[in-house]
Formats: C-alpha cells, structure tokens, sequence
C-alpha cells in the first residue's frame, strides 16, 4: 500500500499540495482499514489516515504505513496538519465524493485558507491505480471465487422441486461464510423459473419447479475483494426453446471470452458477445453491458459495453456476462471473472458451464 | 407513498419545477423499489421511476404510485419528460449525489435547457418528511426488533468460554435470516474481552475466555427498515470494576431514556447520559455520540449528540447508547432503540439489560 501512497505523491506537482482522500472504499484502498468513517490525508511527504474515537484503537493497532490520528474536533486536527506540511491546495475524489460533504470540506478548508480542488485530477491517479490489480488483490480475488465454487457445488444438491428461491440464498450466504467469505459481494441472485427473465431478480418466496431454468449470480468477498459469478441450470428437464437459448448464450460467452486479451478494446469483447445474440434474433432480450471490473468493489472500472474504448490490459479483473432474457418466461446468463494477460486471460471461474439439468 | 410525493410536489413552487432524486435510499422511500441504479422524477403533477433494461419488469410489477419508465438513452428520455411536463428547473438532493453524478447531470440538463439545482432545497423536504416515522415504517422497525431478540436470546446459548467471535456473529446473522430478516442491518458486532473496548470492533478469531465481558451490537433489517441494539454480557464472573462499570452504564442509559419524550431537545438526552459518565470519572471514555435516529438507513436524523438542538418528536425512532471503554481492557455498551411519543417513549427493545453473567 505504501506503493500507492507514493503514486498519488508523485502526482501533486507541488510540495504545497495534497489529496483528501474520503471515500469508503478509496480509504480502505490506501489504508487496508475498513470504517464507516475518516479520512487519508496525502501530501507530498507523508500520509495520515485521521478517525474518530470509535475507529482510533482498532487504527492504530492495524495500520501502520501511514500515520494514525484519531480526531476529537477535526477542523483542528486539519489545521494543524495543514500547517505543519505547508499545505496550500488541497485535491478531492469526484466519484464517491457526495455534494454534502464536498460543502462540508468547502467550508472548513476556507477557514484554513487551503484550496479545495472537486475536479477528476485525483480521481484519475487513484482509477489508474485500481483498474490493475497487485498480486496480493489477485490472491485475494482468486480466493473469493474459490470459495464462491465451493458452495456453489454444494448448493446443485439444494436445487430441486420446492425449493424455496429466498431460502437457497441463506444457504449459499451460510456456506460462503462458513468457508472464510467475510460476507457476500453483493445480494445473492438464486432465482428461478419466471424471476429468471429479470437480470437483477430478487429471491422470494418462489418455489422451484420441474421445467425452471434456475440462476445462481453470487460472489463471496474475501478481505475485502469480491468475486462475482453466474450459473444458470435447468430442473428435471428442458424444452427445446430453453436448450437452444441455452446454447445461444453459451456460443456468446465462450466466443467473447476467447478473445479478451491485453490491448483488446472492451467495446470489442461486447461486439462479439452481442453480436452473436443479436444474429440469432434476440438483440433486444441482451439490454445489459456484457461485463465489469471486478475488485474491492463488484462493479468498477473497466466497463465492458458498447462504446467503451478502454484497452484491456494485463492485471484487469473482468467479467464476461451475456444473457438472453424472454419476459414473463425465463432468462439465461452464464459469466466467467477472468484477470487480462499479456496474451489473454486467466479464468478464474472453474466450474462447467455446460448446461446442467439437475 | 403518494403522501410522500405530494409532500415533494408541494414543495415546488412552480409549474415549471420537478425533483431528480439519485440517491438509492431515497429513491427506495418514494417508490418502494430496491434497486443498484435509476432515478425519481417528480414533476408537479406526475412521478415517474426511470430504471434500466434490468430493472424494467420488476419495477413495472411492483410500482404502481409512480410511472416507470425503462430507459435506453436517459438523455432522451428526460427530454421527453422535460417537454411533456414544461420543466426548467431541477432540484438535486446534496446528501447521498456524488460530484461525479452532479457533473452528469449539469452536463445532461444543459442540453435540455433545463437549470439544475443544487443546494440543500431538496434534502430540507425529504429529511423533514423521514425523521418522522409513518405507521407502516414503525411496524416494520418493530418487526425488525423482534426479529433481533429472537435470535438474540437464542445466540446467548452459545457464548462460553471456547466460542470464536466470528462464528458467533455468522450463527447470529443465520439466525436472524431465518427468522425473516432480509439481511442484517449492518456487519453485526460481536466481540469479546479485549476487543470490547473498541466501539467498533470486529468479529474475528477471538476466543471467549471466562472473565470476558461480550459485547452484542446487532439489528436485523427487516423489508427495508433497520434494527439498533447493544448488550453486553459477561462470561464466567465479574471483577467489581467490571461491576462497577457496567452498572454506572447502565444507570446512563435508564437515565437518559427516561428523559425522553417530544419536545426536549436531544443534546440534553446527550448530556444526560453523558453527565453520569463524567461524573463517575469516565467521560474520557465515553467518546461517541448517546444516540442516533434509524430507519431506512442505520445511521439517520436525529442524531442525539452534544450541541445537536434538534427537539425531539413523535414518531422519531432513535437510539439512546451511552458506553464506556477502557483501552486494552474491555468496554460496556447498553443500547435500546424506542419510539418518541407525545409524553415519552415506546421501547422497541424488550430484552433485559441487568448485567447476565452466562
């Protein structure tokens, strides 16, 4: 981390400046401390991660590249720093930054006669730095999907005519922790039948039935890095609609996949998922981007969709996630996670993906 | 959640004006709709909830206050709403917008004529309006207390000597899931001896020893609403400090609730509770706020704080939690979360709070 910190140094151009660092998941990425609250303060020599009373402790005993201040009235502990460092400019993140506390900063800076900057300077230098992932976020990544696998072969056993959606979920949730996950990567999807045509469908009271297309879009966080997978089976058996569809998706995904490689244009890998789905009639049943970074955050940067240029580059964690969704009928979506090589790629997801019927 | 509209419409004061409402929490109060992404557009004399392919056929499903419109191109889509309604003005919420939303936004109304606002307008309107709790949100909170008893009063069996703070916290969570909550309402806090003196401590591979004194900081959420509770339990036998502290917590706490009811203002429920502390000697260790205001979010107004003037009222749902932490040592918090009422208070939390030596 301490790698990082220097990054953002190297980018204030004057001994003068520094960055405020204030969004959650930008803190933990410089800090490796996770709080509900606080603050980085960057300057050109020296980083301190500032909290209140409920934090101080648990900081001071944790983190140990940078700086630890526990505040009681933070206008002074600023001021004071300010001081001591010569700090006459002050950088904000734009993204994550609400328009309340950029006001709040606004005015307690004004009081130290430091300028605020809101603009996407240190937004770029802190993108740059997290779209490619260390070893470490690798290990991590890697880490979270294994035991996403893990319970996801162990929930096949679950899945069958009345099972209930909502409590297929709690199960997954269980096994995941159980396994070392330090909570879910975002709201686990384990819907069926109908609910499948919603790409962002919710776990309820639903009851399994012989003929469902079922699917799984789950993830596990691991300190603090997420992983983000989605299987679809089918129960009991499938019609010849379903299988087709199944297939039609499966071509999508694996064609697409094959292709993701370091200097590859993301809007390429969605060209030719969507190309393919659009080809067998069903553009309009795609409407999502066919993948996303992947990392502290479920979805960061870089977007795979339409119109995004981006080059793919080695050490991008991405998804690869096209789906076909008939309303009021079913839905399909089969997604890998894979880190960019110089030559291609690295799965990380393992499990088959050919169609299972359960 | 008409009223609630009508309330927001109210406050426009001309033909002209309309709200964008970005902020997932809020979006979720106006139209009941859960969602990662999307918008609120209240014009004068329409709503409209504005989602994507992913969210379109469960939003028309479930919303039926509001209109929803799917969008392909949000630029034109707002044009289109712009036009119909004769909007040129726009308020923005402050809380909850990031920079980098604003910025879009600014850029996107430029293009419709149409002059964004963003000052603290909007917010005044909608904290107004969720400070005070409606029939519907108490039950859900209340259910969402109960939810937490329940699983609380199970979860005592497993706390002895040998038991892991981790594991206690995921059977905790288990249970409350199973009990109906639709998640818990933050990461649950059960930690044990040293770590108790952390106000935020996290679960980890802590083992319980006899002599521990374990500290619960737990809710459920339950349909949206949240649950705020905190006991602290010892294990084995007590120290009379530990004695004692407990019980000069514990008379804080009863104190300070007993203090509240509609019209006092809750800096003094915060120097009540606070007063007792200091005066047994431990206001140093007393470094977090007496309370906070819950709901749709853990943390929310009123917060029951020194200086906040704020008077209390019917129908506000607040916490009231002094502690006192003793650094390396262990700490004690009690935390109940009740109704404000006309002439007091409902309490929501019904579990004991005499000293439990398990």
């Amino acid at each position: 981390m301490e790698n990082r910190i220097i990054k953002v140094q190297d980018g204030l151009k004057h001994s003068d400046e520094a960055a405020i660092i204030l969004s959650d998941i930008n803190r933990l990425y410089f800090s490796g401390f996770k709080s509900s609250a606080g603050l980085a303060l960057i300057t050109k020599s020296c980083a301190y991660l500032i909290v209140d009373f409920r934090y101080g402790e648990a900081a001071k005993a944790q983190v140990k590249h940078m700086n630890v201040e526990v505040y009681q009235n933070l206008l002074r502990t600023l001021r004071e720093l300010f001081k001591k460092h010569g700090v006459r400019k002050v950088y904000f993140e734009n993204n994550g930054v609400t328009l309340k506390q950029a006001n709040t900063y606004r005015d307690m800076l004004k009081d130290c006669e430091v300028t605020p900057v809101f603009d996407t300077y240190l937004d770029a230098i802190i993108d740059n730095l997290r779209i490619i992932k260390s070893d470490d976020e690798i290990q991590k990544i890697e880490q979270a999907q294994k035991i996403t696998e893990e319970a996801y072969l162990e929930i096949l056993n679950y899945i069958k005519p009345g099972a209930v959606e909502r409590d297929i979920a709690l199960e997954l949730e269980y096994l995941m922790r159980k396994k070392g996950a330090e909570t879910v990567a975002f709201d686990l999807i384990t819907i069926t039948g109908k609910n499948t045509s919603r790409p962002h469908g919710v776990p309820g009271d639903r009851v399994v039935r012989d003929g469902d297309f079922f699917t799984m879009d789950i993830g596990a966080r691991f300190e603090g890095y997420n992983s983000d997978m989605t299987r679809t089976v089918a129960v009991g058996h499938v019609s010849d609609e379903q299988r087709s569809i199944y297939e039609t998706v499966l071509r999508s995904q694996k064609t697409a996949l094959q292709k993701i490689k370091s200097g590859v244009a993301a809007e390429k890998i969605d060209s030719i998922a969507r190309d393919i789905i659009t080809s067998a009639g069903f553009g309009d049943c795609f409407g999502h981007a066919t993948g996303h970074g992947v990392g502290l955050e479920i979805h960061e940067l870089p977007t795979v969709s339409v119109k995004n240029k981006t080059l793919l580059s080695a050490g991008m964690v991405i998804t690869c996630e096209p789906g076909i969704y008939i309303s009021d009928k079913f839905g399909v979506r089969i997604e890998d996670m894979v880190l960019v090589t110089p030559h291609g790629y690295k799965n990380f997801t393992t499990v088959p993906k050919e169609l299972i019927i359960l």
